[in-house]
């Protein structure tokens, strides 16, 4: 089962020729969830082989305009290609005004449901859940409401071991039992420890999202050793007074909240266009947290249990 | 003096991994005009290396997305860059609504004048003048209101040959004269004729932009014996139904256009994703106007007195 991000921008708020404004796509489990839509997301989305149709719930951070400007021409091409299916966007409420004078101004009926659902920027908040993932907002620190979001699978339920299953005739009700935890006693008495009776589960997985936002420890709450955590590094350390007046981060206070955090793997994005030499940014975040990455646009990293891997298709 | 039209995205509705939402640069005389501003207009302008800040009057053609959704993002970018001059802004009005919301929305108070300059979808009007040019508006034939625009230089002035001028001496006050087409008679009594006098003055070249709209032959007048025009062919005559019933035009309909406006050269763009091979498209125009030419992103039309030559930049 797959957990992977796709950078499909990297840039802060104006876009360089190799860097789009902010978006990306997680696939949980060949579930796409689409976080943030920079003007261009469409595109990128096209470039990188994603089926449009197949992303059912868009998440956005904040109403900055390199983090939505795309979202109306994604859900135009939505409208176009003919989709049936509900689209589901968390963001702002101011969004949904936006959206909906846009559409009327272009005369636009959408051809399917588009259902909106504010997101609360004061507190953290279960905003999508089915039976294996779990996906929480929490509050960021930026010039205007803005929120993260994590994106988890649920713990999953031990398996029973096969090779007891062929040697003891357990009755059909007793099963979800064993697979929540319990011991089992036989008709004779017997009692097997649940476990010797079952292998341990897949660990789940999580990945939050934090963009935009200055140093804000408080946050850290809400994900707390997540397997990989996206942080803003807008500027470099000596840039950090201009990072806290603009409420954004240095890439050494990205790493120093991964590491309070105690997060696996770090990506670190939303680069000033001031940086062409992101190698620099990257060796800052290095020094506090040795499993930092840079977010390029295009870079695909996959959570494998513990572990993260990069598969570029740069 | 260059008058040069670069195509900026040449897709019609939803883009294609090749192919941008519309948008063309007018350069005449180094002075920018933007014309449409599709979503990601922008980074083609980054990409085709434009100075952003130099475009200082954008001609949106109508209200739909494909046509205007990167405006706000480009908008924003300048704002952001520190720009000083005034831009002005040519369009239906309601897009000033849509602009004022995002901005409101954004919390964006521009470090710039915008002006918005409403345009006339019922009947031809001049939007534009200064000493050398003149852009005009004129009404398509769309399901919403929807204008081309037509950019041409003025009459250049005849200019007085040296020759005379080293020989005679001429009073300062009948220079302008002559120039405008006078005779000039010396103090002896002696008639020169402007033709022997003067040089024929360079001839002004213009340049029209009809998309989208049906086959609309109304329209012609505005643009009649225009140097170069580009003209939507959305479809193939094989679907020449379904462009009339969308207020689209085939490419056959683009090439009887041009003949019957006497235009001296034609532009095909603004191509349905559903076309992989535009090769089709323009053979079919070509069989009715010889000297069409297909629009693809990047490519540089330049025209040079009564020829064009195309620099492609792909």
């Amino acid at each position: 089962m797959s957990f992977t991000i796709t950078i499909l921008g990297s840039s802060s708020a104006t876009p360089t020729s190799k860097r789009n404004p902010t978006g990306l796509l997680v696939n949980m489990n060949y579930k796409y969830f689409l976080v943030d839509c920079g003007e261009g997301t469409q595109m990128q989305l096209r470039k990188y082989r994603f089926k449009l149709q197949k992303i059912k719930h868009i998440f956005i951070s904040h109403l900055h305009g390199d983090h939505f400007f795309g979202l109306i021409g994604l859900i135009s091409t939505l409208h176009l290609l003919g989709r049936v299916e509900e689209l589901h966007i968390y963001a702002n409420e101011d969004l949904k005004e936006i959206i909906d004078l846009q559409l009327r101004v272009t005369a636009t009926e959408l051809v399917f449901p588009l259902i909106f659902h504010p997101t609360n920027h004061l507190t953290p908040e279960i905003v999508y859940e089915d039976d294996h993932h779990l996906i929480k907002s929490f509050p960021l620190n930026h010039r205007i409401p803005t929120t993260g979001f994590v994106f988890s699978e649920k713990d999953r339920l031990r398996k029973i071991r096969k090779d007891f299953l062929s040697r003891e005739d357990v009755p059909i009700e007793e099963l979800p039992k064993i697979k929540a935890g319990a011991n089992y006693t036989n008709n004779d008495g017997k009692v097997y420890l649940n476990k010797d009776i079952t292998a341990y589960p897949l660990k789940s997985r999580s990945f939050a999202f934090c963009s935009d936002t200055s140093y804000f420890e408080e946050a850290i709450e809400s994900f707390r050793n997540v397997n990989l955590l996206y942080h803003e590094a807008t500027f470099m350390q000596d840039m950090a007074e201009v990072a806290k007046e603009k409420f954004h981060s240095t890439a050494a206070e990205a790493a120093l909240i991964a590491t309070k955090a105690g997060a696996k793997e770090l990506i670190i994005g939303h680069f000033s266009a001031r940086y062409n030499n992101l190698e620099e940014l990257l060796a800052e975040a290095l020094e506090i947290f040795p499993t930092t990455r840079l977010a390029e646009d295009g870079d695909e990293f996959k959570i494998i249990n513990d572990e993260v891997i990069t598969l570029s298709s740069r």
